[in-house]
């Protein structure tokens, strides 16, 4: 057990369980997907990811995060007055579950990812997680992965 | 991209959002858990697992899991009128995701699962998937963790 790690009532035990209490819902892995690969920082930038989450869900969705102690935020480096979304160090922990989580969906369903792109990923596992580590710590906001376009027809990919 | 797999409409063509619409909330995931860890096959152990999921809810998830092509049924191989459930291939190919979750909710939440357990199932990452997968190919449901006690008070593990 980390230092500073909370004491609650959970619906078990389970690690599992309390990680999903977190951000298991269809939208929460996708904004910390946001600020990890795609050096995204602002509301803004979320809202107009490309998957259609209302304003309010997303307000929601920050809000919840950040009480989890995932995403924080901090003065624009340029604009002291505005503020910017950015991952703690319990947030970047989470790089080993998003990578799995790419690798399992590019294998398994009609994704715009390509594939052998995917499998590259998947193969340098290690390599992978500590450059996304790194460009975190440097606050290197170069886009780890590009949006994938869409290959199903629906929605839309930005 | 595997033979088999659906072409459809998503919200995006990321991976990591087209994995979310199939079970990304607060449920399908433990009861994916269920099935590969604690080696339950049933609407009832689902059911008494613990974490308080309502009979409709529970419904629900199992008719999407095996819309999705996650799990599906087959006959008890004892009593051949009932059905058990079973993850697919693809289901089982889920194991890396549920164990960075289970890993990074034992590193930074207060859970019932000793930390020195979850750091051991890190360190030999390769060797917990393969075992996880010969139970699942074998059809052993010889559970591989134990339900976590509760820590935090609330709910209650069985």
């Amino acid at each position: 057990m980390l230092p500073g790690k909370p004491k609650s009532k959970h619906r078990s035990g389970c690690p599992v369980s309390i990680s999903l209490e977190a951000f298991g819902d269809r939208w929460s892995l996708l904004i910390i997907r946001d600020l990890m690969v795609r050096g995204y920082r602002t509301f803004k930038e979320f809202e107009q990811s490309g998957e259609g989450i209302a304003t309010n869900i997303l307000a929601d969705r920050l809000r919840n995060l950040q009480a989890s102690g995932i995403i924080t935020t901090e003065a624009d480096p340029v604009d002291r007055r505005k503020r910017n979304y950015r991952l703690t160090e319990k947030g970047i922990d989470l790089a080993p579950v998003l990578l799995e989580l790419l690798v399992w969906g590019a294998r398994h369903e009609d994704t715009g990812a390509p594939c052998a792109t995917i499998e590259e990923l998947a193969k340098n596992r290690e390599a992978v997680l500590a450059e996304v580590r790194r460009r975190w710590r440097d606050r290197d906001a170069t886009p780890f992965l590009p949006p994938f376009q869409n290959r199903g027809g629906g929605g839309e990919s930005r």
